[in-house]
């Protein structure tokens, strides 16, 4: 289970200064949370992201379902042994990725009209689950409330999530309703059967709604009525920064103050700045390890393209006065070779990197919280 | 530049145990010599190889020549600077490389007839050097003894290997004399121009020859008359390890026993089993690191296909007794789900474990030749 202290709220904003117990330490809010989706963040192992203070990692129930299974990870005695991390991890419902298959993401969506080229892998929705078709050996899966809970008491995250369905964004209002209705009672029945055996782990409720704000309220009012450790926000944030902004604007007043949150799938730095101040305290997003292995790295100055030809025989690290290991030891000349050379240890490095940045850019928040600056 | 000293010859056979000094520290013989193509070994940093003990690095000066070019090398101050590694490091001529556009290597000459798919970036090869086009960027680049050297001062290996002609497996007996010639030639431009500048760095020369007994006496007699600072036995070694064997011991006998050896692109585990009894003081292959990345893993027990599904739920280390960084944290069930899962953590954590293994494979070698049981 976990315990949330709230240590300061910004005398300027909705921002605050928080912390979360779990079982395998404290999580430092706001902070970001980088996603390992298959139990490692992609070109790092365990003990490194450990060693660079990445509080908390978030990894994917839809993918480990499918490999390795989560008995496997249960016979290894759950996630953190099995991945070899010493510090909290949270994992979701699996809902997110099956109703990707059938719609994509909401780029996706937009380009292919609401068409996901995997929608075959999903054989039947009903008040029960989702049935569908692994990708890998063609194995039928029945994902619901009950069985989510049941794969993720076995991965044994820190924080757990409950089945929810994720609704395409272009919806009407009353599908997006009815569609809420159901979570709303795929969340419960997610709830009811994580209190049988609590096994240490929390579990967030995740608000729907979409973009309306009175259906956002709705989910509020519903699912904080319930014992949810937490709440995550999930569904469709829209399709521009505004829009996700004035939701979260319109939503964040309905959720207890006492209980920590976290926004779904959202960690890029202009979203940081925009909802920092509106009192989210985790944020997860492959944003910063996947633009490592674009080579794009992150710097108090603003965004670096190490594959720029100025870094060629540029000897100086990422950035001058950095402590990571990779600052330490090799300059932007020779991370631009490597990934001339296609050689994956750039990924590395350049993660390392990114993913140190984000933990002192977090600290970086907490300190103007704490001054009052945000 | 090096000193070599032998501590020992084993009573049973050629085997010897010594130890090259280098401006970069010591290499115990014998020893392997894992190959880092880019200036760097596939999927780790420079720091981890070092900390692994790997004693000596190969780089190749064609394909860094190319990419980043051995002027932005120079600029950095040189290899080891460059990639950050404190330990020795040797690099080729770039002569493989550049005739084995032309004919491909052994394997694709026997499956192609002497034809390689590359074969159109060479434009001209005469008593100058050979003329070849880069599959970078199409620029002509001129490689000859003179520019090989050069590029291998700018790079500034512990030793460098001078530029020579690698003639195609087949190919008639007074073509290959003929070849041969020209080899010796080119050698010895080499080591004049070499020692106009000796930068510190160790020169050996390359002992060609393919597998006629005669013609690898012969070269062995020319090239040793010249001082060079060792000898590395490189051209063709036949198409099974029975001719090269055979051909290693009708050679070993000509080289002079106070110099140190290396068998240029060999290092598997059988061909080190044949070959450390009959001298050879160090070995470079890509095998172990390449293996490593195919999930082929070495054991003391033999190889490991960590793929294996038998491999799915043991919750062991590769190896039990290994203190390697990858078995002192994770377990086969892990890898072989970071193999499963495609992701290339599973490339870092089993090169480590192939190259610790290699490092410790090589030093039962001295302590079996120091104690006369090979």
């Amino acid at each position: 289970m976990i315990q949330f202290e709230v240590l300061h709220t910004s005398r300027k904003s909705g921002a605050r200064v928080g912390r979360i117990h779990t079982p395998h330490g404290i999580i430092d809010t706001p902070n970001f949370v980088a996603v390992g989706t298959n139990g490692t963040l992609k070109a790092l192992d365990s003990d490194m992201v450990d060693s660079i203070g990445l509080q908390l990692m978030f990894c994917n129930t839809y993918h480990l379902l499918l490999q390795p299974g989560p008995d496997v990870v249960q016979k290894a005695g759950g996630l953190h042994s099995f991945i070899g991390r010493k510090m909290p991890i949270i994992t979701d419902s699996g809902g997110f990725q099956v109703f990707s298959l059938l719609y994509g993401s909401v780029a996706d969506e937009l380009k292919s009209q609401g068409k996901s080229k995997h929608d075959k892998l999903v054989l039947k929705i009903n008040e029960e689950g989702v049935l569908f078709r692994s990708y890998r050996d063609g194995q039928k899966i029945l994902l619901t409330p009950e069985s989510s809970v049941d794969a993720q008491k076995k991965l044994g995250a820190d924080i757990i999530i409950p089945f929810d369905e994720l609704p395409p964004f272009h919806i009407e209002e009353s599908a997006l309703n009815t569609s809420l209705d159901r979570t709303h009672r795929w969340e419960k029945r997610s709830l009811e059967h994580h209190k049988k055996n609590r096994n240490n782990q929390a579990m967030y409720g995740v608000i729907h709604g979409g973009i309306c704000p009175i259906l956002r309220k709705k989910s509020c009012e519903y699912l904080t009525q319930l014992d949810f450790d937490g709440f995550s926000i999930g569904g469709s944030f829209g399709k521009t920064k505004e829009q996700m902004v004035d939701m979260l604007k319109s939503t964040m007043p309905y959720l207890p103050k006492e209980k920590p949150n976290h926004l779904l799938g959202i960690g890029d730095l202009e979203s940081l700045e925009r909802c920092v101040p509106l009192g989210i305290d985790t944020f997860d997003s492959s944003y910063p390890t996947r633009a490592a292995r674009h080579g794009h790295l992150l710097t108090k100055e603003g965004a670096l393209k190490i594959i720029n030809s100025e870094n060629k025989s540029n000897f100086s690290p990422i950035e001058k006065d950095c402590d990571c290991y990779t600052c330490k030891r090799y300059t932007r000349a020779y991370l631009h070779h490597l990934f001339k050379a296609k050689e994956v240890t750039a990924h590395t490095l350049t993660t390392i990197h990114n993913l140190h940045f984000m933990v002192l850019h977090m600290k970086r928040y907490r300190e103007m919280i704490l001054d009052d600056l945000i």
